[in-house]
């Protein structure tokens, strides 16, 4: 936006609105929760993604923000703008990839609305069910709190480097890499299993960096981290690239991981939970008496995340 | 769309994903419906419309569908697109007009997702409530149903046939038109005191000619229309503007009246219920067994409807 962020946009309507509990997902009624993602070709959709792709990422978007708040999706609702010179196969590609992300997540697709556009823009609403009525938001971090995430980062920002410099894959690497962007995976398995154990989570779609901060400033407190989550072959791939792995790690953005804290008191359980699920669970670091700082390695990490692609 | 049709776009996405129940809104539990409404804004914002109305206009669209299931709005979610290009005080006048959408329809805008988008899109996504889970469908009218509609139609076409030849109002009736255009006014009590009665209702934003044979097809029966329900001036204004009167009332859209059908056994209570609330309930005509068709005065009505404004 000209002369101001998407920041002060959402401000400016929350304040208007009256919204002061904002999260990426809102509660619906007792255990119903919902979820908006307006997905928008010209800035979220990378070269080469195929239709199916794109209709199946617009969910994802929506599946993870659920995923990272512990709820279950139930029912999903499709808006749809096409330009006027959209092709039947493409359409036909659309409701493929709506069909094979309704199965995926066990989401019921009831309807939608479809209209002309000068792009293509997917909104998705999805409405989810929490287990027991709680969801954990971005502020209940507290000091001594554990920092976790749900996996290691860089991979699908290592793939976006790959697609807009208009490459292809040649290493195993990058072929996962550049599969992360076109099927991300939300973590649906662990915000389910281990959210009962979260006193703050945010899905990290934002980026890594830009995700911290959001769980410091909405809890007031810092955050410090000791490790860089780096998943395994990002270094390597970032010196062969001439690309810098802290940006792919931190400010990459479009990953669907989750960032969460746990309280130290719980994180031994929450950990032995993870286990039984075969899942990862990855410490990164502690929630610390402060106003909104994060830090890796005591040094203040940039407040940068989500860098559309295209057009910039 | 380039050889193929909305519809066509809508039976690739019902048939894909197995929705065999499509109608305007969804039902999502017990007594809650859902609605998404996607507003875009080259084809639906005319010359003219302040930033405040547009987003109103994107909350009407899903309170009149709702209307004309008689259900009553409780929440919703905002997905915005915007181009970079955007203005502070268009972003405030936007959420101004979210706002005052908000405590008109009495919804709670719980959140939502902005995104930047090469033109402006809003897309309503609305959840609310039937007041006795029970929902008239598209399909359920039966041969001798009466057909009504809760208000005279043309009012909105001509007021858009002033706005598209960049004329101003001049006399009373074009103040009101431009304004029916403005400023729609969906038929909420009409919709939520009346629908007990309905066999069959759609809202009439796609036209009242592409209403009436959605009803006709969904229920499998013939609808015979004996009166054209022209408002008052919509003739005068049409003679002076050297417009059809017909294309008005029948193929204009934009409108947010209620049509439905009325099982005969209970269009005097219905009608009794309609007086009471100070509601005018239009007699237009009667299902007939048949097949979809729908006529005026014996002769087959054009099965047109919605023509999207700018662009064509």
């Amino acid at each position: 936006m000209t002369g101001f962020s998407e920041k002060e946009v959402i401000d400016i309507f929350s304040r208007k609105l009256k919204i002061t509990d904002l999260d990426d997902v809102a509660i619906l009624g007792r255990n119903a929760v919902i979820k908006c993602d307006m997905l928008v070709s010209s800035t979220d959709v990378p070269p080469g993604m195929k239709p199916w792709q794109v209709a199946r990422k617009s969910v994802v978007s929506c599946a993870s923000d659920l995923a990272a708040k512990g709820a279950r999706p139930t029912a999903a609702m499709i808006s749809l703008g096409m330009p006027a010179s959209v092709t039947r196969s493409f359409v036909m590609g659309l409701a493929d990839g709506f069909a094979r992300a309704s199965k995926e997540f066990g989401v019921r697709i009831l309807g939608g609305d479809t209209n002309e556009a000068s792009e293509l823009v997917i909104d998705c609403c999805m409405v989810g069910r929490t287990a027991d009525g709680r969801m954990p938001g971005r502020g209940g971090a507290a000091p001594g709190d554990i920092v976790v995430v749900s996996g290691a980062f860089g991979l699908p920002p290592a793939g976006l480097s790959i697609l807009l410099r208009g490459r292809s894959a040649k290493t195993a690497f990058e072929r996962r890499a550049v599969r992360s962007v076109f099927e991300p995976e939300p973590r649906q398995l662990f915000g389910r299993g281990l959210a009962r154990f979260f006193s703050s989570s945010i899905d990290s779609s934002d980026g890594l960096a830009i995700s911290l901060y959001q769980l410091a400033a909405d809890s007031g407190v810092d955050i410090a981290l000791d490790v860089a989550p780096a998943a395994k072959g990002v270094d390597e791939f970032a010196a062969a690239a001439g690309l810098d792995p802290h940006e792919l790690v931190f400010h990459g953005g479009e990953e669907y991981e989750i960032v969460a804290t746990v309280p130290r008191s719980k994180i031994t359980t929450a950990r032995a939970a993870a286990k039984r699920l075969g899942l990862e669970l990855l410490i990164i670091g502690s929630a610390r008496r402060g106003s909104g700082r994060v830090t890796l390695h005591g040094r203040r990490l940039d407040n940068r995340g989500y860098r559309h692609f295209g057009r910039r």
